[in-house]
């Protein structure tokens, strides 16, 4: 269904990788329900509504808590223990 | 119940790991509710309905969480403090 | 309550795994309502309610998070930087 | 408020720690809501409502989750990577 | 507007953990509504309500798991691999 | 549409951390809904509303423990086995 598959969670910056989270949110929605018009008449439905978007905020947040560690939280500390 | 046990949670790809997501949110849903017609009626509910798809993602976000870091998040850097 | 005793969180595949977390959801149920009769009563509300099985589902998806991580994700990877 | 403050996350068994995450999440609505006869009639209202005892099982499950790791998991398996 | 500005998230104790997690939590409405009037009105909406109540349970549940892992989870255990 | 890329995850202090959660939180809503005057309107529904305030919260909270991780919980304990 997702016109790009998934090829990677790496990302140059946290600003791209909270792009992906948003993208990796997204893209649950259009499987679950792959009927694009479907989802255009939903769309207003939830972007006007201040709990839906709260409840779309956390999908997003637990996606970013993903790409964020996947990409080492983009840290770049030295744990003092190794030095 | 489900026709495939689960055998592995490693994947090749993102793209993969997020089916397989996907399929571990379905067979929960699978266990607790059996009877495929049941399911079957229930599912133009949340397939039409915008905070039920959200719900949804938030459950596959979980399992994707799971899946990636299963998959040490299909990373190949190297933290430099190990080089 | 429970009648077994939940004594290890290992299993040998993650099919297994997974049927752990069903139970670690249902555990706190019968806790929180030990009452059986009461449990068998509210059963059909949520089987049949889209979003109630989402919900279980949630629950089985963060119960399924800890087991993998327990069962160190039933990986056989080998990070390289160790090789 | 709470009787017993809680001294450690350590415990013998996954039994005893699905007991203390149990007790973890009553702490917090001891906290939120210190009035033990608004407690008690606040309690049929959730252990009668499947989405209530839903939502009791998914904070138990996050507790679990932390206990679970606290304990590293209670588990005996070693990594073979360190062997 | 918090009076204390978060200077650390370590503690001695589980319970001092447990504590600084409630404070986390209230931490958020405290910023999305600034008003302490309203607050103060809105407390026995969600005090008094099991659902709101336990709700509140799994936001400090949340917290709770950020400030025990930022405390090693005040854990004392060796791993025996590094014995 | 947020008018500052996020750089970095990386902050002096937790006060700071979760200065940078409840940005990320907000961060979602812009995407999702672009419109200010939208946001602007369904403002006073949730910061007036116990239940939106404690959802929000939660977003907030999966957020700083992101934050916290990528800061190695802004910690200076050093874990003994390794003294």
């Amino acid at each position: 269904m997702p016109s790009n598959p998934l090829q990677t969670l790496l990302t140059q910056t946290p600003e791209e990788g909270y792009a992906l989270a948003v993208k990796l949110a997204q893209k649950s929605v259009e499987i679950t329900q792959p009927n694009e018009e479907v989802r255009q008449v939903l769309r207003p439905t939830y972007s006007n509504n201040a709990d839906s978007l709260i409840s779309v905020s956390q999908v997003i947040a637990i996606h970013f808590q993903t790409v964020a560690a996947a990409n080492n939280y983009w840290q770049t500390w030295t744990p003092y223990y190794y030095q």
